[in-house]
């Protein structure tokens, strides 16, 4: 398999490949940023398998470094921005980078063990030609990238996935939502969630143009739609209340899908956006499926609301009881609620250094994604929750477990159990239920003082109501569905 | 790899997969008229890598019986049903087919020794129920077709093209002119010809759908374009050529893009199509490479007239001296003419059970198509000849060699040369020169009617020119340019 970059830019070396910030280049200027940072992290050391961590905001340069690192044989590692230096450093001592690239003004390094460099010092930095002949073919099977999920431990994984799996899921993606030459992706979700990095690969791909923008916002949005010809963009469903609420033109006739992803929509939500003519394609997808699981073009999805349409071409779902001990068993009737499997060519190959997580994670081939759902008689499928106590915020991902074991490393607490609140427009606010120990006194304000030194900012509850017990089984597992109701 | 049409039947049940003679059925129905046929193979003691043989006219049970052949893991031998019995049984011969499906009318047996059953016979036949599961999954590297070409020996020579093959070049395909969920290819080329084949692949791939006819004719072809929403359609450069003369009315604003391959198209007639609206993309594409190699669209095959394009995404080509011994050395700088080399993963297996063809024609992965052209400074391919000698007449090829070996076999004739004469409508015709024994007599009635017995109607000359003695060169080769020019 050549090199995709380099492919595209060969086969359509002047079409418009990234538009950001008012700068745009063509699939042969990309190519040459992405050569002269290749160069640079070969300058650097970087070998074949090496990881490379970044830590950047979404920029044309960003873009370029993802190609880079693959045209150098490196493994990618996109790093969350908005983590604390203390959560990076999980994430750095797991995968060992031999380089950090990280944008001036935010760097990561932990008391100077890691060095990052920024990408135009990347690109300057070979002081003699570099020849990248020597550097390995794209393997199907090679990692691409190594991107962070949480879970239920709270403990980061990283799940790795391949040229194959993202190729794939791609082509899947194609299969579904279909490709115009022409197309414009209006990506504003970050390139270290797989659901804007998925959009680098398609974009490449396919030939078409990324509109990229570095975070939401809802007027730099609306103005962006209108002005560049946008045909397809992925959001979250807080993203989408935002844009319905301001907007106040028709939405442009250009624009041919919205991906809608990254959390569960409500059915007004869904019902406000198709009144306002915004063609929202239900999706479901997740980091270690490389995105889209399934998708439910806008006709399908205004037929069945709350579907998420039918898996992808060759992607397969199934539905299990996950009560039954391990998880075995037989798939469920149609109309039964259970787990989500998911088997399919873009399924991660597992998670980096963790063979005990993969193996409970990915069992025959299918990824036990912890989310309940089920399908009907046509094989529609309906996400009923996220992964069990998965809390899903603005469209990021907070794993309780993270944030309660920061709350129990606080001295006075004995126990805490963070869920998340229906809110209107981030579709869920963190929010915590707090045990003291006997004699144990801290406030609000210490207490959320004491997670933001540790935790992204997202991740910190807006809410925290002290309990002298919390709520427990007969068995003494804390009954988290009762504080949910108790905080709601 | 899943079955093919089984996961699309699953992803988009209800959506239409064939419109053929006032008949259609969606990918549902598609399914199980193939699973019809799939239990009348096994019945019929299909074994996984048996080869069935197929001699029908395009019909949706031929389309079903394409994917039925791939769902028993059987290998599918399309037959031209153009060609005499007694080119048939080279065929038959070679690859050994299990069974032979024809249709009523056109019984294939030579002498008894095949047996043919028809679609229907073959779904009647189960008289109990069949199970496919012990069947194996779709493995990339099996084939799924053996497609015959000839060569300049004149022996036919089965390309075998794998899963991957056909899924590569579809989702290569896929990439350069895109896919619309709404596509429907109205597709008039043969299915025994890879382009008549791919329509088959790419539509079940991206579950798009193919308005088929049995044959290409003018008016029912016009009809169904204004009629059947086509968008897209495969033409070769005699039927544009037909169309544009018979066409009233505007193309229709449905038909986004005609791919147009088979032959070189002149520039008159890429020039009247594009005055008459016609969204005439050339193609270059060969059956070794599962169809499509390279492809301009509209806008840039107007502006560089001649061109077919820039390869595929991850399809190379080169162009090399093929006068050099062994046509090795390097490739030739932009704008010099050779020969058109090809090397990507659609690139076939190899012909069967001809390891020695296959070592001529496929070396380090890179495709000697035989075919004449260059490159210019953008990358951009021209086409100057096809195959050296190759006659292309109403999009079917003619190989001298296979002709003029008939014509020697005549006991009056001592040498014969067949050459390819320009022709307005056929963009080819065949004609021969040729030489008699001393003391030999035929008429040309005779001749041609000693033709027909044996070559397939396409194939017999349309003139016929007796010589004293065929121009040659120094080393007696037959001078076969001059030949052209004497009959042209």
């Amino acid at each position: 398999m050549p090199d995709w970059l380099r492919a595209r830019s060969r086969a359509t070396p002047d079409k418009l490949a990234v538009l950001c910030d008012g700068r745009s280049v063509s699939y042969t200027e990309l190519d040459r940023l992405a050569d002269g940072l290749a160069a640079g992290l070969i300058a650097s050391g970087v070998q074949p398998g090496d990881r490379v961590a970044a830590r950047l905001p979404s920029s044309i340069e960003y873009v370029a470094l993802i190609h880079a690192v693959a045209r150098v044989g490196g493994v990618l590692v996109p790093l969350n921005t908005r983590l604390t230096s203390a959560e990076l450093v999980v994430q750095i001592e797991l995968t060992k980078p031999v380089l950090l690239v990280a944008d001036d003004g935010r760097q990561t390094a932990d008391g100077g063990r890691w060095t990052a460099v920024t990408p135009s010092e990347l690109t300057q930095s070979p002081s003699h030609p570099v020849t990248l002949s020597s550097r390995p073919p794209f393997l199907p099977s090679s990692a691409q990238s190594i991107i962070f999920t949480s879970g239920t431990t709270g403990q980061p994984k990283g799940a790795v996935l391949t040229f194959n799996n993202h190729l794939q899921s791609a082509n899947a993606s194609a299969y579904r939502i279909g490709i115009d030459v022409n197309d414009r992706w209006l990506s504003c979700l970050p390139l270290y969630h797989v659901g804007g990095l998925a959009v680098v690969f398609r974009s490449c791909l396919y030939g078409t143009a990324i509109v990229l923008h570095e975070r939401f916002d809802v007027d730099a949005f609306n103005a962006s739609l209108d002005a560049d010809s946008a045909t397809l963009t992925s959001l979250v469903p807080t993203m989408l209340h935002r844009l319905l609420q301001s907007r106040k033109d028709r939405w442009p006739a250009s624009l041919r899908l919205i991906l809608l992803g990254g959390a569960a929509a409500t059915a007004e939500l869904l019902a406000a956006a198709w009144d306002a003519g915004a063609p929202v394609a239900p999706t479901y997808g997740l980091t270690e499926a490389s995105s889209q699981v399934a998708t439910a073009l806008p006709a399908d999805a205004r037929r069945k609301p709350g579907s998420v349409g039918k898996p992808l071409l060759f992607t397969e779902v199934r539905i299990v009881n996950n009560s039954a001990p391990d998880r075995q068993g037989g798939s469920l009737p149609p109309g039964e609620i259970g787990e989500v499997l998911v088997r399919g060519p873009q399924v991660m190959a597992g998670y980096y250094r963790n063979p005990d997580a993969t193996a409970r994670t990915v069992r025959d081939g299918w990824l036990h994604t912890g989310d309940l759902g089920y399908v009907d008689e046509e094989g529609d499928l309906f996400l009923v929750q996220r992964r069990n106590d998965l809390i899903v915020s603005g469209g990021e991902n907070v794993y309780p477990a993270e944030v309660e074991t920061v709350l129990r490393s606080h001295p006075a607490v004995a126990e805490a159990c963070v869920v998340g609140v229906a809110d209107a427009e981030w579709g869920q606010r963190v929010a915590a239920a707090v045990q003291l120990r006997p004699g144990g006194v801290v406030e609000e304000g210490e207490l959320l003082a004491f997670c933001r030194a540790r935790l992204a900012g997202y991740k910190v509850p807006r809410q925290v109501r002290f309990v002298v017990e919390l709520p427990q089984t007969a068995s003494g597992k804390i009954e988290r569905r009762r504080v949910g109701e108790m905080l709601g």
